[in-house]
């Protein structure tokens, strides 16, 4: 008798052709049937964004012809990749969604930006058992290889022991050797921010813009939080949630005096 | 001797000519100096996206030359509004980011798709103490005026008591005549989800499209939830973090085998 193997969907944020959701595939292909639904191009930093006010494409592409998954292209954010897949291209609730490897940190506040952990979080709002990867490394030719032990072992205990409803995994991996990663923390969201610096210029018709960008600021001295984890050469787990609600400060404001 | 006027921030995601952001600046003028820094094009369900692969514009703009506000039209999302806003054109942190009036509710699960309490949790993210407003109506011709002395009273609360450090207001306002309001009820987030419904079309080239839609789905019968207080005719406040560990399952996954 044979035991039917886990359906995983894939999808990312820095699209279909990325490095990292290449090796993130290759990983899940060992355990499970793959579906990969990502987007067509990049995506960083989309949040939980969905398209609503404008028309949406995803078509079957065959990216590498030898490979046992079936892979579809959207033109939509991370979050619309995982609602087109289990709407409209999947005939069964997934075993499990992964969504990266990201070229890039998703660790602290980052994870409210990050399109990779959105569509993680979408996945878990469905119902459906997620976790979010990422590596500490934007450059394309970033390695892959040292997470992959890392992450086979993550995806197999998600697989066996379930997450409780409401809960994702936030997956942060160091930019190091595999001899080097001292393992695997469990932490909580270290109290970051980014400190913005905007690039303005002026463009050839005389108007000015701007660049975002900026400075990530940890203020943060826990040894508890995926910041310290990862500058102490641990991969940090962040246990994620989407209710929102400050459940500490609903007593206070029963106190105030709102009813105007 | 004069007191100061608090500085308050307005910015929304139906854009800045929306008559909900115009509601909400009129109520603001009556209580401190307004600077509305917000879209110039619909951003409906941006979430916390942020724009890093594109340039952002970011122009003064005067749309009624009577009114004591400046204001600035921005290219980027309602978060992009909000970075642009405290490090390029005010000269001092504002007391107050007041975010909407929406056009729409983002009550329960919505607040994560909603570039309207995006907005305000970035602000919350720079310490700045901040708000959310929406009506549960679409329409562009809603009446806010049966809102303007709950929020009134809302904003008052908070700029006399201030909110704790990572806690921002979702508030949302049923649509009902003034008489109607019941009063202001301080909720947790209800468990609810969409189920989508992709309308699927050819276009004139003979490719298929999509557009998002779908049904909300509340599954969650407590009397504690914001769904359930604007049902029952209640403005609904949901104190709202952005520290999103799920701290109650860090001691069970301590006892999973991750060290693979």
């Amino acid at each position: 008798m044979t035991q039917k193997k886990p359906l995983i969907l894939v999808t990312n944020d820095d699209g279909i052709t990325a490095p990292g959701i290449r090796a993130l595939i290759d990983v899940m292909n060992e355990i499970g049937e793959v579906v990969v639904v990502a987007p067509d191009s990049p995506q960083s930093g989309m949040g939980h964004a969905i398209t609503i006010n404008s028309t949406l494409y995803c078509d079957p592409v065959i990216i590498n012809k030898n490979a046992p998954q079936k892979e579809f292209s959207c033109s939509g954010t991370p979050v619309d990749c995982v609602k087109m897949a289990s709407r409209e291209i999947l005939n069964r609730k997934p075993d499990l969604c992964v969504s990266g490897i990201n070229h890039g940190s998703n660790s602290a506040i980052n994870v409210i930006y990050s399109g990779t952990m959105s569509a993680a979080v979408e996945a878990g709002i469905e119902g459906i058992p997620a976790i979010g990867f990422s590596l500490l490394d934007y450059a394309m030719d970033a390695n892959f290889e040292p997470s992959k032990k890392h992450i086979k072992a993550i995806v197999k205990n998600v697989l066996k022991n379930g997450l409780p409803k409401g809960v994702v995994l936030n997956v942060n991996i160091p930019k190091l050797e595999e001899s080097e990663i001292k393992g695997v923390k469990i932490c909580r969201q270290a109290n970051a921010h980014w400190v913005e610096e905007f690039d303005k210029r002026t463009n050839p018709m005389g108007r000015d813009y701007y660049w975002l960008s900026g400075k990530f600021i940890n203020e943060d001295k826990g040894e508890d939080t995926d910041e310290w984890a990862l500058h102490n050469g641990y991969i940090s787990i962040v246990p994620t949630q989407f209710d929102l609600t400050a459940h500490h400060f609903i007593q206070e404001l029963n106190n105030w005096s709102l009813n105007g």
